[in-house]
């Protein structure tokens, strides 16, 4: 990391990916998120569905609604989300509304991830960067996903 | 209303749209939600993005946060949700994720509504009803965009 650029892409995504981790711990599926303004994290969320009891508590929609009321404001257009997974339609739909000013994924989703229909899910003022620490964000869920057959094959 | 069925389509659609014009007396874009297992209605909502500054806060996701609380099962496979608007993406997407049993819409949303992708964007399980009381719930939409036009025009 650069002594003049400490704030980049891979040092916010590593703040989401330290979100999964807590995701991880608490034995739910492993994505996290980071809601950054002008170099602050304002937000910080990891999925919740099971804790919750709740399909909608996906990280990006609870760091949504976290910096919506932080920063008093429906709309985020000069906001950035890192998010360690591709969106998928439920939330790629909830930053179209945000009018979020740029989305940044890490691994992607291709069964359930919006970029199968396309960017313009998304706002069209809202740009998009990804592939960010693609192989943690993807490890993550991986180990995930073979821990979860294994008990399944125990029980 | 037959005394034999009591209990139909536009009897359901009609708890939405009072729903629906809760958020129209609120200053909110009216849209109303109910949620049925087995005849009973388990949830009602109406869109609250206004009061809550939040994006997300539309009538179903409300109605579906609401419904697995009170049932304590993230999915709905055996529940009905009779909403006046067609669902948007971020909602059909959610509703994609609680495997609803049932979706039945009045007016229908060209513009944002999930429809334009096609069905698939629901749940494979999932059916889907709509054109029930269609005209009032339209009518109500046109109505408070009509009344925020004006508004707009005299300030």
């Amino acid at each position: 990391m650069s002594l003049l650029q400490p704030f980049n892409e891979e040092y916010f995504m590593k703040q989401a990916l330290a979100e999964a981790k807590k995701a991880y711990d608490a034995d739910e599926v492993p994505v996290g998120a980071v809601l950054v303004v002008k170099n602050q994290i304002i937000a910080r969320a990891h999925n919740q569905t099971e804790l919750l009891t709740d399909v909608t508590a996906h990280a990006e929609i609870l760091a949504l609604s976290s910096a919506s009321s932080y920063l008093g404001s429906k709309y985020l257009p000069e906001a950035t989300l890192y998010v360690t997974l591709e969106p998928c339609m439920m939330c790629s739909g909830a930053l179209y509304w945000s009018q979020i000013g740029k989305v940044v994924f890490g691994a992607a989703d291709e069964k359930r991830g919006f970029m199968r229909y396309g960017k313009e899910i998304l706002h069209p003022k809202t740009t998009i960067a990804y592939g960010i620490m693609e192989e943690e964000c993807s490890a993550l869920l991986t180990s995930f996903f073979e821990k979860k057959r294994k008990m399944k094959s125990i029980t």
